[in-house]
């Protein structure tokens, strides 16, 4: 999750080397783990509850050990692979990134790509793992949300929360004291954007997040998934202009 | 969260500069992620468990999701914006850097200004996403506290929670070598000190956190307010006094 | 929590000197933030779950929220006075720390008193806080004990909890390069300890801790006092001589 | 956790020398810290369960609990005996070190008998603890998962959990940057990874973990063990070839 702006660039000129291919094979593994480990969690502990005759009080259970699978998979992809390819495993995040300027216009197409199809497979393995299509932790709204939040509403917070997520990454990023616990502290900011996200909207800020597992459950989950890749871009785009022209650090350098 | 004598310093020199409108702007947004996020998950599994008729053992569940979500969200400000203003995000945090010299009293008062905005945006907004007033993470005592804590023992007890938060936030920036974990370590805390506080008060801790839901919310929890903004204020004052004249580590500094 | 050897001779050779003084009263200050985070927690929530007419699935979700708050009480202690005295917080460790070479005696009894001071007036603050003794977080063994351990085994579990306590605090204190994050281990390190044993004996692994809260509870808690104070105590010493004669590594410093 | 290829090839050349024999005591003690706090949470929580006559809801609350001792276990071990030994504790780990190089075969192999030591003795421990072989936190697949998953998708399950859990190892050892957090972020893995495949199979991804219990329970869990031998040890092995020849960063350091 470290910033490295010259090594976006020279990945820039020669974005058919062999190297390029490695980043989008690390952003595949990522978003796999990242889908495999938070969804799959969603997949086990909904399962068993249905299994067990479980009731509601199981869902705000449940949330805690949703939102740790979740923050901890990004801290997993980031010591993991983030060496390569600095474990974006979101299109809203690499979105940032390319606003940012960190990071070239081929690289967002080919990061995007690798992203959704380590999401698309992790959801696949889930399939295998379980047997079933029914749960694969998607994400929706008016019926599909646990409060029955709306359209409206649910578009808006997913936009705030993906703000308030990749607000957090652009910062944390861009100090060089900071790249050692970057990726936990991203993780654990993830944890708790899952957590206040979960009885609205199952808490996407992540396009491919939501992507990979509505296209292999379909139904409304597919119907739906529309808004979970276009508030995340959103929020994303409004977190990179702020920290860009409000918050920069750089704009302060000068100071200190 | 570190602290920036030098820049403070400056920044009272010139305080209708730009830089210092950035500040300000850092700590707005800074407490706005904290209310949105922390008051946000009471709203989200607090109307759930509602809709559900859930029983009181949601209380204890919820209490873990809760203070998560308070803990993790001044881990997101402290490294999202933390590097422009610190990350005070709270009236009682800022009046204790005033009173050890870390902070102008101009910059004191545009600070509160900020921090109090950002509690009331952020009440607003989670107005917006349920659709009610009925329940945004308010502080109460008496009827409205869950132990039916009285006034006198709530006023103590908010004292003593805030005194510990605030001794471990001038404790961990008063030492550079502890400026990467900072945040993570304030964050930490709070979390620790909204577990031990929920059964009594809910746990304010910090005056525009309490503040800015009641303005919303009305009532009980306006009538109220005035002892979560006097007893933090209190307690923040008293850490800065032990910090200062009992634990200040430059009076050792010259025996390493 | 940083080893500090050269300071605890310097201050040996002056124990009556002001800053021996400020030391005690770090230990103090710190002793009353784990007794009264810890067991505030303790008393909050079981006080409340029995005037909810919860029944036993309270006391796993419970475990949880002690657990975390017993252990960021301890994070917050070694980041708010660890740098004016170590933040032992707990005879077993102070024992350890006398054993493995940097404490003086004088310095351990200092440390003993301060700590044993600073548990009992947390406890007396919980008694005022709820106006109760019924409930202050006491540990116990037979009926007492949530499994009904006997006394044998709640006296080897606690001499090995603590033994697994204390082995890492001296490991993580011994080197220079883990000093930012040493409070943090220990923090989770007690967490993961207090999980553990809640079931059995309700966790001391620190004399202070629980003779604090016994003493204003008296009656069974009183009377089996002594195993949680014994048991800690041997596997502290356990400990530092594990460290020091089997994986000390100053031993294999002239390899690196 | 940290890698000492000099260390490790430095061994090999005395592997009958005291050295040696210091590092398997750290890694039987690391691995009887694994067992003893992650199989004796197990223990003690589904035990009183058992004895308090609660429901299914109580799996999912144990989980987070089981997840975090668990975790913070490898913490633990990591900066107590890491020191000595790396701390792999487990089998599947030290395989993925054999592969990548880190470690000599003499070693490999006493590190598997320290650890398959460490996991008997601590199994051994919580018999002594409990007075009970009933549960000691054993790996099982059909009727002794929670789910009913089949020994296919249990055999995969392993494999694919054990290759996060080793190639995050493998990444988070091989900066140096990363020496101090290392142990975080491996017991912060080990954490999602319990969490993700508790339902499934108890999540083993150790050999030794699963070995020692299986011993002293006998019947079901010993005949099932087998495949929570084998399956880590293949999800290590793949992780080892991953990590190598896919994601290693000395591939990259000529770039930056």
């Amino acid at each position: 999750m470290i910033a490295k702006c010259d090594m976006c660039f020279a990945s820039y000129a020669k974005e058919r080397s062999v190297m390029d291919f490695r980043k989008y094979i690390a952003e595949f593994i990522g978003t796999l783990i990242l889908v495999l480990v938070g969804c799959g969690t969603v997949v086990g502990f909904t399962t068993l509850a249905g299994e067990l005759g479980l009731g509601g009080s199981t869902l705000t259970l449940v949330s805690v050990v949703i939102a740790l699978a979740f923050g901890i998979s990004v801290i997993i992809a980031a010591y993991s692979v983030g060496n390569v390819s600095g474990a974006h495993l979101n299109p809203a995040v690499s979105l940032a990134m390319l606003i940012d300027g960190r990071m070239s216009v081929i690289d967002f197409i080919g990061y995007v790509v690798a992203q959704v199809l380590g999401a698309i497979v992790a959801a696949g393995m889930l399939v295998v793992f379980t047997g079933s299509r029914a749960s694969l932790g998607t994400n929706g709204y008016g019926e599909a949300s646990a409060m029955g939040t709306q359209v409206g509403p649910a578009f808006l917070i997913e936009v705030v929360l993906t703000f308030v997520f990749v607000l957090v990454i652009l910062g944390v990023t861009a100090k060089a004291e900071f790249a050692n616990i970057a990726g936990l502290v991203i993780g654990l900011s993830l944890m708790a954007v899952v957590i206040v996200g979960l009885p609205f909207t199952g808490t996407s800020v992540n396009p491919a997040r939501s992507l990979g597992p509505a296209l292999l459950a379909g139904g409304e989950a597919l119907a739906q998934v529309w808004l979970f890749i276009l508030a995340p871009l959103v929020g994303g785009a409004l977190a990179a202009l702020v920290h860009r022209f409000v918050l920069a650090p750089g704009y302060l350098s000068d100071k200190k």
